[in-house]
C-alpha cells in the first residue's frame, strides 16, 4: 500500500506549513482521534491568495477548482501537523465547501471537486468523505473558496 | 416504543435508495459511532430535482419546506446506510440548513423546519437536533435548500 | 488556574439563560464528551435580537463584532447547560461563523473575532479553537451573524 507521504511525492506536491492564523483561533484543534481544521483559503506556499473574486463573474470554474486544490492541500498540512505527520491521517470524514459564487451559479460540485479529488489522489479510499458544496454571497479576503475539513487520525 | 421504520411506515414514506454521489465524495461516512452525511440536495425518489430556484422570488415557504423534508429522508437514507438500518440510528445530533434565499429574506427557520419536523416524526425524542440554519447565495442545481446532518449509531 | 465562572465574573459577565428554540430541535446535543450547539444569533438577555442588517451596509464592524461575542456568549451558555456547568467545558473545538454581508465584503475574520476573543477571555488556551467565517447572503430575522461551536466537555 502506497503512503500518503509517497503518494505527495508521486504527484510532485510537498506539503506547505500548516498556516498559523493571525487571530485568537488555531489552524487546527485534535478530540481524540477526530482533527477539526479551521476553513482554508487558497493560499500558495508564499502565502499570496491565488484566484480570488466571484467565481461566475472574475474566476472561472478550472481556476477555482484549482484553488479548491489549494485549499484541500492547506486542510491537509493541518491535519498533518494535528497528527504529527501526514502517513498519521487515517480518514478524511467531512469537507465543507464554501464557494464565493454569484446568485445564478450552479456548478459548485465541480469547483469543490478540485479539492475531493486531491484527497482522494493522497489518499486512495481513505480520501473519500461526505461533503458539501454552497455558495457564499462573500468570503474572506474576497477569496473565490473556502473548504474546511474533518479529519480521523491515528494514535 | 415505537421503532423508526414502524414510524416511516405509518407515515406513508419509505426510504429512498442512499444516492451515490458522481464525485469523488461519499454519501456518508461513520467514525465510530459518528455518522457525517453528505449535503443533500431534494432530489426525489426517481432522481428528480424538486423546486429548485430562490426562496423569497421563485420557490414559496410551503413548497421549500416540502423540499426541505426530502432533503431531511435523504440524509436519514444516508445514515441508514451507514448504520445498517434506520433503528440502528441512535439521535440526530446536528443538522446544517442552506437556503438559497434572496438577500432579503429572514424566514430560514421556518424552511428548515422542514426538516426538523421530519427527523422528530419519525425518531420521537431521538430526532431532536441542534440545528444551524443560514442563507447561501446560491446552491448546486439551482436547488432550494440543502441540508446535512451528523447522526450517533448504535453499534 | 482560573475558573472560566471566574473569568466570566471578572468580565462582568453573565451567563444568559439557554435559549429554548421555537422549533423542532434543540439548542445542544451532547454525545460522548462532543457538544453541538445549534446556530445563535445575537439576542441580548432580555431576548431582543442586537444589531440586525447587513454587514458593510446597515452594520458596521465593530457593531458586527459586539454581535458575534454575544453570539458566542450564548453558544457557551448551551454548552454550559449541556455540561452541567461552564467549568465542565474542556475545549472550544470549533467555531463556524456566517456573517450576513453584501457581496464586496471581505473582513468576515474582523467580524467573528468577536466571538473567537470572548472564547479565549473565558478559557484561555483552552478556547483557541478552528474556526471557518464565511459569508451568508441573508440569516434568520435579519440578523447580523450567526455562530455555532462544538465543544469537548468533561465527564
Amino acid at each position: 500500500m502506497t503512503l500518503a507521504s509517497e503518494r505527495l511525492a508521486e504527484l510532485g506536491l510537498r506539503l506547505p506549513p500548516a498556516a498559523a492564523p493571525v487571530a485568537n483561533y488555531v489552524g487546527w484543534v485534535r478530540h481524540g482521534h477526530l482533527v477539526f481544521t479551521a476553513g482554508q483559503l487558497p493560499f500558495d506556499e508564499n502565502g499570496t491568495l491565488q484566484s480570488p473574486g466571484k467565481v461566475g463573474v472574475d474566476v472561472d470554474i478550472a481556476t477555482a477548482q484549482a484553488a479548491a486544490r489549494l485549499c484541500a492541500l492547506n486542510c491537509i498540512a493541518q491535519a498533518a501537523a494535528a497528527a504529527n505527520g501526514i502517513d498519521n491521517i487515517a480518514r478524511v470524514l467531512k469537507v465543507t465547501g464554501f464557494v464565493n459564487a454569484t446568485p445564478d451559479f450552479r456548478d459548485h460540485p465541480a469547483v469543490i471537486n478540485g479539492a475531493s479529488d486531491l484527497m482522494v489522489d493522497i489518499f486512495g479510499e481513505a480520501g473519500r468523505h461526505a461533503r458539501a458544496a454552497v455558495g457564499a454571497s462573500s468570503l474572506p479576503l474576497n477569496a473565490c473558496v473556502e473548504v474546511e475539513a474533518v479529519f480521523a487520525v491515528r494514535e
